[in-house]
């Protein structure tokens, strides 16, 4: 890059898409990073971070002089720079603030406000809005002089003279329509809208039941806030199956690709150590069998075994119910019913899985093993059932109660399950035991 | 529903939203909803159908008058139509075919020929396609012509006089642009296609990082087949994501919600007799220590502990390395430098928890016990060391070798390095038996 092609990298490099842009960029060396800056305009600049993972951004931001930073915020769409404001300092949002256009440092303001994953989060104040009384030429005119800074030109909202939201209208109707025609006779009455607050998450079934492009966010009198567009609704498909994923996992914040193996160490050790300690109240209850373990010592093989089982059939439940919970099936379908199928399915399946392992048991260790064989499959039968009622419920319960119920992740039932097949187990052992030496 | 209220009806319901129609209608009694068939026009009950679950689509469409399904088909997008047939039987499709409109079944029949997961599988054909050499009046005045039927009128695809695909305008730059300007002055040329038989996930991956509203599919003499609309890759999102989830917790096919306890236990016995299997293999192998722990019944305590941190930590790598294949993040790293950072993360993860266990079990069985402590410690280092580099090195493996990654499921990662645990912990407590006794 050297001084005199500038007009040719200008060229070049402007004519790709800015996703490629963006990546071009991120592979570059800071120098000539810091060197590019000063080629581009900020609303070039503009188009290539919108493209960026967000982690990637402050890092950017934070290497440009602090005027060029700043231009580059005011030619954000709104909801892009709220998403960057959001993960830098505090004392560094308050400087590019001040140094921001007046009337775009005050939209950003007031949507730094709602709190995250909510639909006041990723709404942008960028769309375009009728009044209900214009002509479909006159709306046609508002609409080019507004292309270009909206986020989206495809839905045209209508309100009437107290701004409040009173329809929608695509792009698609305005071109078919007559010119002389009203809009308020056009515009489709029966908008669908969300309130600032709603989570993000039912925004994007929302989305995807009705097949948007977009969705108007509206404030308790009705009053437009914003619109959320479709491909910020992508991106929050992805980071809401990523955490769910993450946490049927045990691992916090999987999103970010970690550079370090100490970083992820970082977020998988509180996991691994609360497990720890579970695990050993598992270790303190087999403990407690000691004496039994001594006496036949063929027990302990199966352990493992009738841990593993109820804990796949646990977590099997919990991601079905997760999941239901999710799409919102569990809530048509009422919690009660759920649980009843949910104890026949952990029935049905104890009562197979228990009576294979009691076959696999006597051809593994002749008949006169009937009874350790018998102790096994009745243990792995009631633990089944027992761990597909609870990997269903506690959900549901959590779900209740307003805790995010995926945050019962997969180790957490499974580590319960754990503890309840070893009391079975052992229970029935010890009970049984002058038959099984 | 009276005869005579049937312009009520009409009047009233057609109002709603289509999404809303069909969650109506999916309550309804069959009679009612045969009685509704007289009421609807094809194209009407088009719209419906359009957003019903795949599942209740083949049901609706089976109680209809095959003419009147026939004439739906011909209605609906052909995306949407070929989705439907594909989980017809084979001869109610032939059937339907037959009594279409003739152009329609022979697009659909092209359709039907690519495989499932493909961009081909969920294209439609119902775009805007425009010459590279017509004005933009010419293009506008054709935009309004096919507007009706397009799936999209956002973006207008433009095509040489072979044509080929040479670029797209969408229709934000047609309405800024002047009348009489050429299509091939405006568009842009870098268009970015993909080919009929690339992956829906990649597809997904592409539109979410350009945010595209749609995207062409052409052959490889880049003619146009059809196009992708962000709507479709809603849907592609949530099976891809629901996907991963079932196969990380061991379920088939989650996303339809369970009508019986016996389908529900169908879908999961599968998997739970398997991992009955493979647990039988670490019992085989505790087993070999029968006397081993017959001397040392303490032994048998520590099991599912050890077991269960190594199935945990596997879990998590697995979990971040399939993740990061579908994001595409492995890719840009490299298998290489990926490993060695697992290796390290296991080590980190490994050292510590094996330091805290052996405090713990010191703490509880006294300072005696070290050596017990010990053999427990260590043996949580080496497991957690080796389950990780099993957990990110197995999914890699499978990528390398075209297997979906995913198919590496939590339980079976957690077999694995359960018996991989169990071999060190026994084999370590054997080898140092006379200090433990």
């Amino acid at each position: 890059l050297e001084e005199d092609s500038i007009d040719r990298f200008r060229s070049e490099f402007l004519e790709l898409h800015p996703y490629d842009q963006a990546n071009i960029f991120l592979n570059l060396l800071k120098e000539t990073r810091l060197q590019i800056y000063t080629y581009l305009s900020p609303d070039e600049m503009a188009e290539i971070i919108e493209h960026f993972e967000l982690e990637d951004v402050s890092e950017i931001i934070t290497e440009m002089n602090p005027r060029f930073a700043a231009q580059i915020f005011d030619e954000l769409s709104t909801d892009d720079a709220v998403d960057i404001m959001n993960i830098l300092e505090r004392n560094q949002i308050a400087s590019y603030l001040t140094l921001m256009n007046r009337e775009e440092a005050k939209e950003i303001k007031n949507l730094l406000h709602y709190e995250e994953r909510t639909a006041g989060s990723i709404m942008t104040t960028e769309y375009v809005v009728v009044n209900q009384n214009m002509t479909i030429r006159q709306a046609m005119l508002h609409l080019r002089d507004e292309a270009p800074d909206a986020e989206t030109i495809y839905y045209v909202f209508v309100i009437d003279d107290d701004k409040r939201l009173v329809g929608v209208i695509s792009l698609r109707d305005l071109i078919i329509s007559e010119e002389d025609w009203v809009v308020s006779d056009v515009m489709s009455e029966r908008v669908v809208y969300a309130s600032a607050g709603d989570d993000q998450e039912s925004i994007a079934k929302l989305m995807r039941d009705y097949d948007f492009l977009a969705l108007p966010v509206v404030d308790f009198k009705k009053h437009l806030l914003g619109i959320i567009t479709v491909d910020d609704i992508l991106d929050v498909m992805d980071e809401e199956a990523s955490d769910d994923y993450s946490k049927l996992a045990a691992v916090t914040d999987m999103d970010r690709n970690d550079l370090s193996a100490i970083d992820a160490a970082k977020k998988r050790l509180p996991w691994l150590i609360i497990l720890l300690f579970l695990g050993m109240i598992t270790a303190t209850l087999i403990g407690q069998f000691e004496e039994t373990i001594a006496e036949v010592a063929l027990l302990a093989v199966f352990i493992p075994l009738i841990a593993g089982m109820a804990g796949n059939t646990g977590t099997q439940a919990l991601a079905v119910t997760v999941r239901g919970i999710a799409t919102g099936d569990v809530m048509s379908e009422g919690a009660m019913k759920r649980l009843m199928r949910e104890t026949l399915t952990g029935l049905i399946t104890g009562v197979i899985c228990g009576v294979t392992i009691i076959l696999i048991v006597i051809a593994w260790q002749g008949i006169d093993q009937l009874f350790l064989g018998v102790v096994v499959g009745v243990s792995i039968m009631a633990s089944l059932i027992v761990a597909t009622i609870a990997g269903s419920f506690l959900p549901l319960l959590m779900h209740k109660l307003n805790i995010d119920p995926a945050v019962a992740s997969g180790p957490f039932i499974t580590t319960i399950n754990d503890i309840i097949s070893v009391i079975i187990y052992f229970g029935l052992a010890t009970t049984f035991m002058e038959y099984l030496t």
